[in-house]
């Protein structure tokens, strides 16, 4: 069967997982595009042969939809996803779930109700080769029991319009999910170092870099510099300390190249050039579990509502500098 | 639409597709499975759910199979893909195309008189996201005109059934087809050198390492390390040298390990584990390709060949030390 | 002229430096050795064809000893460099200067009072080719202003002797003034972060790793992980971020392995190994000196006491971990 | 004792040795320099204090000098050694050591005839910390028994006076060198392959690459690619590979740097640069001798004579393609 694929807003990463679909996910085809400006619908619908719809749910209603692909604003994540359960199709969401911890527990509430899963959360560096390998030498126990994470996240530059939150919401959610899918327990403490230096490239806004320190439920202490203009490059680091060894993300760099500027590896330029096969397979995961009629697997509901809850206490700790403790429900059962 | 694939040939790396077509591959499933051994076909069929042949023509003309993929002895190919083409079924052929060059002309023939490709050989390599890479640096100019490339081809260990004559024919072959894939050009002459030593890790009647030296239609000097016991681990290195500047393919490491060993990456201990991303591309690009009802590309029938006939220079180089060249016909249109 | 040179102290640094004499160095010989156990220095004088003296100030003032060369405990210094400086010899004083900042107050009174330098100080890691190159790229420009700095600093176990107060006084000392050196600028505050996780490596009285966080006059943070039972290696780790790029050591290996353990680059297991060319190179940096009747230059008795001030300042944090302010007297015009 | 040296030839090399011996050579002086050029001889004498000569001779007998160092032109260096030996001053000698092997003899003879090492030859990568890592890799039994080992040679560019000769007399002369260093036995067939494609950027007299094919006694295969106008660097690679394990040399760097052109380790851009330690430490191991009235050790005459021998066989193949076989006489026991 053919998954007849609905993406929901056309933005950057809506247009690069439409190209996606195109050129390299099997078993599937867009065969709607919706967004709520007609003219970016229909030209891209023209471009992929699909139908162009202005307004969400009745794309998601319609029979030319088999599974719903949410790349709108965060805004309007809710809406869509709850109208996507009620129409019983299956639904890819990108990250955020939703842009309070507040907003997700209807979702929650709803897949809880129907008793099985029936989203997959955009956190696509649980699909990355190189997260994956470090996960498997953590749990293959031979780092030992894991004491400090040192992470990175560096981007070349931002646009005016990422604010200081977003350095929360939208770059360290990314190590947030990661670190939880890592060490299989959640964070409870945050805490935001500001220093005194900030970069000349950031804008007057923003105070670029930051130093987010959370701890685990068990203890781990992990650091995350979070550096969103640093010029040269996107740059995911990750080194994990245990009692018997350390390992750290390589450069992922396929090819060395001796010329004038040294012996070099390429550094990505974007998140889509770093994450390029953790995108292509998260979609083929979604893909291939609608096709043949699972429930959804992978980042869930859950992971989207728990880390969203991580960022509010670092938004909190953002405007105060203490260390704020993160308060999670009970899990239930259906996300164990 | 779902492609129904008939395996035949049910050896290591058959088994090691099947694995693949399970877990990994979309858009197809095994319907069918065919060995000369009935106990292996049975059981193999019962754990895929598949139908068990004994005889790979009643399997090829059967309606539970949709494309055929060769996986059997090289001796058996050239009868089998014939029967394929004239079933109208697309081929995946495991390399060799077959044992001779000479053998290998039917095949071309029968493709030639079809006026379209029917058969991706199993070169694998071209899928390697490092090849890619080191051909990209290529294509765009960066390393200038190309002048030499260093080649190894290091496996743990070989079974006593290895002969010299597969260094050229199994190991050699790889790289000079991925030697044609980088410069877009033919390999005119091959020399073997025998080094004077070799590892007391080889089996009485082999000759390990030996050294190959290639030489393109432009002048490109390649040289092949082909070292099949060299105990620690399935090695693949290439680099390229050009006017400009030098690229190689990295560790290809996902991460680094501190440890009591050093700082280490890890190096792969099979060819499974080595291309494992190039086999499923090379899998996948198949099966896309028979879902759409497109003519066959990536590795023909021409590069089996072609890769035959320098193979065959490269044997007689091993009677005699000499440099042998490589008569290479006028290559169809069709796979230009 | 050959300098004649007294050693104080025979114990595990002191004999390294012997050893270093007789293999490395030019233009000194080892004229005399004192430690208070009188076997000890017997035993050594004899091996070096020395003196022996078991009383310091003996040794300090006889004619067999051009220049005075303190490795003894660190309670024990003031008085030998003061003795040193009244017999008007060259002192090189392994770390700390004196146990306590107050302590070193009188050699600096000593010095100013000489109007010259009268002492090279042991901070061999400004000898290390690795953080002169670090240097040397901050310096150039290349990364722009610096804003974070990450450091490790990794034992592979430390024996019962080590108290917690010595990650501090002993280890995270030489970050201290490895800052100092790469930045041109001293830390004007200390937090010691206190992980909740601990090795079980670590006997009972020590919590290890631990986490200090500077930042400097202008502003810059550093991060200096403590962690010295890390099992696998003597391991310093140092990344320099700035406003255009970033420089960090690499892992100053010589030789690639390639085998069963993977591709691997030796780590070092002391800080003998890790820095042996820089303990070479400072003590050759004394003896030139002496040697020449230059002043002293390199790491001063002012550097030892500003890095002691911000290990009192660490000290107290690591009692109460708040962030402590490092008051800093105006530097003398003789060390600027 | 401070060892008085005198300079004979004040080119390129002999300017760098100058500023050596000023800068980071302990226990000695320039106290003489001579070149036939007066100008020059004045210029530098003035610079360094020292007293010009004009004539070789002239200054060996001079009282002013305690050792002589030749850094001469080739065809000088048998008069001047042989007047140095008779005149009873130790002898440091820039390689080669003659222009042709049967030049050697002579002094071997003298050398022979004294009993006694009386010059230490500038085979400086014998000092280099990373090929006495391979060294102690290969002797240590790491790597089991040596088959292969693969080399490069690469400089940015060469001047116009640079000769095809010369690829063999002046840059794979190292290789031989070292290959015996390393191997502990010597080279014994040579054969020289000339790509049929040039680098653009050499000059029309010059093929560049070369390939240089030597074989040891005990039957190790080793390639030298010699690339003399490769426009990136001066970057020197070898790689031992054995019957365990296979080890090469790393990059040499001291630092990474990620920036707009990736993360980049500085390539040298000159044998000067690349074999910095190694020139300080060879000269500093011949004033420690010189100072402590020892024989001459390290690189010696006989090793001199040897690569000389090995490069006349490569000579003999550049011009006719064929595998020369290298006769040694036997080794006197001076030598050994």
């Amino acid at each position: 069967m053919t998954v007849k694929i609905g993406v929901i807003g056309l933005g950057m990463i809506g247009r690069d997982h439409l190209k996606r679909f195109h050129t390299v996910i099997s078993g599937a085809q867009i065969s709607a595009v919706c967004d709520i400006h007609h003219a970016a619908a229909d030209a891209v619908a023209k471009e992929y042969g699909a139908t162009a719809f202005y307004d969400a749910e009745e794309m998601i209603y319609s029979d030319v939809v088999d599974a719903v692909f949410i790349c709108s604003i965060g805004p309007a994540h809710q809406a869509q996803i709850l109208a996507a359960f009620k129409a019983g199709k299956p639904v890819f969401c990108e990250k955020p779930l939703t842009p309070t911890a507040e907003e997700s527990q209807a979702i929650i509430n709803a897949e809880v109700k129907a008793g099985k899963r029936l989203l997959q959360l955009g956190f696509m560096r649980r699909f990355d080769p190189g997260y994956q390998a470090l996960k498997q030498a953590i749990a293959a126990g031979e780092l030992g029991d894991i004491m400090l994470i040192h992470c990175a996240h560096r981007n070349p530059s931002v646009p005016e319009s990422y604010t200081l939150e977003m350095a929360i919401n939208d770059s360290a959610t990314h190590e947030i999910d990661i670190i939880r899918y890592l060490l299989n327990e959640n964070i409870s403490t945050v805490r935001v170092d500001i220093p005194r230096k900030k970069t000349r490239r950031a804008l007057p806004h923003l105070q670029d870099p930051l130093m987010v320190i959370f701890e685990t439920e068990s203890g781990v202490r992990i650091d995350d510099e979070l550096f969103v203009n640093c010029h040269y490059g996107y740059d995911i680091r990750c080194e994990v300390i245990g009692e018997n060894a350390i390992a750290a993300l390589t450069e992922q760099a396929l090819i060395n190249t001796r010329s004038v500027h040294g012996n070099a590896q390429h550094i990505t330029q974007s998140c889509m050039e770093r994450f390029a096969t953790a995108y292509d397979r998260e979609v083929q995961h979604f893909v291939d579990n609608v096709a043949a009629g699972r429930d959804m697997s992978g980042p869930s509901s859950w992971d989207g509502y728990v880390v969203a809850l991580v960022c509010d206490a670092g938004l909190a700790s953002l405007k105060d500098g203490e260390t704020h403790a993160v308060v999670i429900p009970e899990q239930p059962a259906l996300y164990r």
